[in-house]
């Protein structure tokens, strides 16, 4: 991030023929992108969406609402346009990449996915480690890879995923590295309720206490309760960070691979800006842990990118607003006359 | 509203490629524009926001921190295109039109502005009513006026508002409508802090026993302590909805008038949808009187319909997701196979 720029705009937007900071957080995200590329007008014009999909052994134990056929049919649904995501993606004209970091049921023979299966997806981690050390660094490395691959000028990431049981693990993972009890966070995820919650509530409690002594760092953290699409999220957010592309983080899931992130490198922190808060009750946990504040409240919990996707036009409106607003000598708008001596 | 599209648009959110629900409100603004226009797939092609302007005798009391005559240098901006408002209009693509209901210094000569000053602004409600009966009138029938001018197809009607002091207007009408003092509801409007704000709660209590005696109807209260744009925009409020024009209301001054609308004519809280909830204390007591949830919490506090505005990118995102996600038989994807006992 840039101090000068930040400081250009900041004044900018003092100048404006309105109240100070009367357009609230529109104000903050206009000086953070400022900050981000090192320009006073910042603009938006390439943004990116990576979907990255896998799967969890952890659904054998009937923690999900959904069969485990629908991470391969939604990845098919993402590619042909009709998913969440994929309306979302065309309505902001963004790029939308989709990511096979290892699903249960083959799906090599899917044109217009990138297949980077770690394993036909993670074990069960009510039962053994979820994936070995060497698949939770493969899993961060397809991450840092698909940013390489981005698009030149790409100017700003966005994250999805899609994972039936995927909940579940980052439900633990955030557990794991908040050191809280999973059913401190733990929800319906995309609608497991009454008796299945309590089932659900169980099984991850169940694994907390497994997994708990093999734990020393988050990257065993990822080891023994995550999913290779988290790692690959968090490893993505790394690298994003590290090339200067600003990070519009997701849902609970999404932010969840954030905390990862930057429980490995500090910096990615720098970088990231939150889009929406979800219902999932664990998000408030994960966002309170990473300072966040989303730009969204829209009660949703779909996952997929979705969140952050709607709050792209937020971003976009206050970047117009900071660029094309009249300041007050351009327009011959007076000042304001009272200020109060409190101030 | 129609409650057959209505109950086909919650029949078709449930077929969607997604677990029911899990797009929060994005769903129920959905469902409720189906209601509103009377189609299953509804669609938003000609949004119109309106700006209404005046002018208030209570400045002189000291009680906003700009001077009297922004009022109209905004104006020019508006229509010059350098406001925050003018730069949202562009960004959606979306019609504005500026109304002249009674600046203090005249204005007429000014093109592109619709001109039906009452009178050159309001009296200083501290010291006598705000306005006559006739001029209250007249003020809401500028708001049907304009109503009934708008373009044939204008399918969502924003109003915004312009007014040097009309947060001190908004917040004595709020608390005679809601028969609060005056201090439960006053907050900085555009920039009031320490000292003033004390003064400007001093004036205003005492404005509101001034007037009580005065008032049994809502619209004495805005003869008494109202101002010409907010009854415009009432009486704009209820036209629409007589229309069936679906409304996004702005912040805690277009509330206010909506609260207004809503007492002269409760079928207007019918077409009714909130877009942002103001920094402004006044705003939380004005929604819950209304029973109003906005889509929006992004801490501005800025007006001229800029909050109703910036939302309206989430009513779009809300009716393209509707209207062109798959559903599961379109995209062959499994449904839910867990349902709780409990549901």
């Amino acid at each position: 991030p840039d101090f000068r720029s930040e400081q250009g705009a900041l004044a900018r937007q003092n100048e404006l023929t309105k109240p100070p900071g009367s357009l609230g957080m529109l104000e903050e995200v206009a000086i953070k992108f400022a900050a981000w590329q090192g320009q006073v007008k910042p603009q938006i014009q390439l943004p990116q969406c990576v979907v990255f999909a896998a799967d969890h052994g952890v659904v054998a134990q009937g923690v999900s609402a959904f069969p485990q056929a629908v991470t391969v049919e939604m990845l098919k649904n993402f590619i042909a346009g009709g998913a969440a995501i994929s309306v979302l993606a065309r309505f902001h004209q963004m790029g939308l990449t989709v990511v096979n970091c290892g699903t249960a049921i083959p799906c090599e023979y899917l044109q217009g996915v990138i297949h980077r299966p770690v394993a036909a997806g993670t074990e069960d981690f009510s039962l053994q480690a979820a994936m070995t050390n060497e698949q939770a660094q493969q899993a961060l490395d397809i991450g840092a890879e698909i940013i390489d691959q981005l698009e030149v000028g790409s100017d700003l990431f966005i994250a999805g995923e899609m994972g039936i049981g995927n909940t579940s693990a980052a439900t633990c993972l955030a557990a794991m590295i908040l050191d809280l009890p999973a059913t401190a966070l733990v929800g319906p995820g995309t609608g497991v309720t009454g008796e299945n919650l309590h089932h659900k509530q169980q099984v991850l409690a169940a694994s907390m206490r497994r997994a708990k002594e093999f734990v020393e760092s988050p990257l065993q953290a990822l080891e023994q309760v995550g999913g290779f699409e988290l790692g690959a999220i968090a490893g993505a957010y790394i690298r994003a960070a590290q090339r200067g592309i600003p990070i519009l983080v997701d849902g609970f899931i999404a932010s969840t691979a954030a905390l990862l992130a930057v429980q490995l490198n500090e910096g990615a922190r720098d970088w990231m800006l939150f889009g929406h808060q979800s219902a999932e009750p664990g998000h408030a946990r994960v966002l309170e842990a990473l300072d966040a504040e989303p730009l969204l409240q829209l009660n949703m919990r779909l996952g997929e990118g979705s969140g952050a996707a709607t709050a792209l036009t937020i971003v976009k409106q206050a970047l117009a607003l900071h660029n094309e607003m009249a300041t007050f000598a351009e327009a011959s708008v007076s000042g304001q006359h009272l200020v109060s001596e409190a101030e």
